[in-house]
């Protein structure tokens, strides 16, 4: 494990230095001759607060480097969630990296993006050496934020931040010799999840007097219709719920689906889809519920990760939503 | 928005500088008179390839200022996801912050700590004014990782970083008018998850000839027991599954659960055991497959986040894991 004939492999060091996470920068600064340039940079950070200052490093064979060691002033911008496109532009050489970018007001003479979750406008402190990068530290004459979440970069690849929730328990393991179920185990804690959304909803699917399986089959045709029972069944097989033939003639003897004619299957009528809406409204409330709890940003890093563990164990289901795959 | 007069308010600055997000340090180093010194550090950052160089910055009012000033050696730990509490530690000042840590054997004088997500073996390089802090720059001559996810810093609170999971599938909706029921729907993903995690452990249930019942209440035990009829109904409930004395006086009868003479209520027999083992460690399996495909950060993330959302949805369960909310 322990690395230590130098010189260091630059692949494998720079992927152990990429163990440390950062947030992404965009520093800018104007050229005498008044060229805009700009870099992204993942090395920046804070270092003191009175006087307030901060540091980023550059490379020194760098194309931009000669207008950062001759300007007074650059400023900062730490990227938000969004900015990943931006991220990617100011990464690259060439090109005008500029074109098409609204810019705000600045207190000095370098260019101020916008849509960031930071910004520090700064007036070049020192520069110091660093092996093959200059580390430039400003002081920080202006700043603002916002409350757009920041991008990040981690292990190579660009990610989102979802606060800790509270300290981690102790992982209680099960009191059966050898079987070691806690609630740490992704099963557990998918199943728990779901039950609560479900338990959520109860309320109005039990108004509707429908049953979990009834509202598998209501929501799969509001997606898709119509379709043939053994679709259906293909569909929801996966649930572990059984489809007889029974339940589906039940919810249309109910006059929640219709039967076509042209043998093309089953659809859902005007009440089946007045009440799958009615269940579909409450959801969408529930989760907006959920969603004001557990904040923006970690929902929005929920939904990413429960996607890329649908797609690690998915059977082989058919595929329910069409565009998304198109 | 724009802040300019000076002095900034040094609790604006920080928050400000917050939206960048960063890794968690500990750096540590050996005073002359063998003391071990460590500080808790987020101003880590890389600076130069060639040679390899990483930097940090350190309060001048810190206790340990004049220790790393005059040692030629520090090193550099980036701390996993499960060291909250050593960050912790080592940002406060007094005890001995070593007390009861092992560590591993330094090519240098300064302590190694172990368990972390890489490690920098460091020379003083430079050492750089920097305002109220100290620029740290040293020359790494020995570094090592794990593939232990990194614990973040970020908006003033610890986080765990997620990938990002590609381009944002467009949204398609529903095909009812009114009813936006999408593949981003919490609701769905978390219903999809469970279902194809249990369908995963389908054969081995079948094998055993459980029913999804069967197995919530023989794993249900397999964490507390024994319980009482009306005990194991309150934990289930949720889920919506009927849990009738039929359900309960079948596994009883098929020797699965035993019914303890002083009224205690149902605990798993030898033949339950041996059955809600066989089930679990096909469960540890799928999930070990699972966490593989998608990585140990974002499994790490998905718990986390999973927690959060069960919290925020908990209906007022009875709690299972005893010790954990101890």
């Amino acid at each position: 494990m322990d690395k230590a004939a130098q010189p260091f492999d630059p692949k494998d060091f720079r992927q152990a230095l990429g163990m440390f996470a950062t947030g992404v920068t965009i520093v800018t600064a104007q050229a005498e001759d008044g060229t805009l340039v700009g870099v992204t940079a993942n090395s920046f950070n804070s270092v003191s607060l009175d006087p307030p200052m901060v540091l980023w490093s550059l490379a020194k064979k760098a194309r931009s480097l000669p207008v950062f060691s001759s300007t007074t002033h650059w400023n900062v911008h730490i990227l938000s969630n969004e900015q990943e496109e931006l991220s990617n532009r100011f990464a690259k050489a060439g090109e005008d990296k500029f074109a098409g970018l609204d810019l705000d007001v600045s207190s000095n003479t370098a260019p101020l993006l916008q849509g960031c979750s930071a910004r520090f406008q700064c007036r070049t402190a020192f520069q110091y050496e660093g092996g093959d990068h200059t580390i430039f530290v400003g002081e920080v004459t202006h700043y603002d934020s916002s409350n757009r979440p920041p991008l990040l970069y981690v292990t190579g690849g660009y990610a989102l931040a979802a606060r800790k929730a509270g300290p981690v328990a102790t992982e209680p393991t099960s009191n059966i010799e050898g079987a070691s179920y806690s609630e740490n185990l992704l099963g557990y804690l998918f199943g728990r999840a779901h039950f609560q959304f479900v338990h959520g909803l109860r309320g109005t699917l039990a108004q509707r007097q429908l049953s979990d399986t009834d509202f598998f089959i209501l929501s799969l045709l509001s997606v898709k219709q119509p379709l043939k029972p053994e679709e259906i069944v293909a569909h929801i097989a996966y649930t572990g719920v059984d489809i007889s033939s029974n339940t589906l003639q039940s919810l249309v003897k109910r006059g929640l689906l219709e039967v076509l004619s042209n043998g093309a299957g089953l659809r859902l009528s005007a009440k089946g889809s007045d009440a799958i809406l009615h269940v579909l409204a409450a959801a969408k409330s529930f989760e907006a519920d959920l969603v004001s709890r557990m904040g923006e940003l970690e929902s929005a890093a929920l939904r990413n990760l429960l996607k890329q563990a649908i797609s690690a164990t998915d059977p082989g289901l058919p595929k329910l939503w069409q565009s998304a795959t198109a």
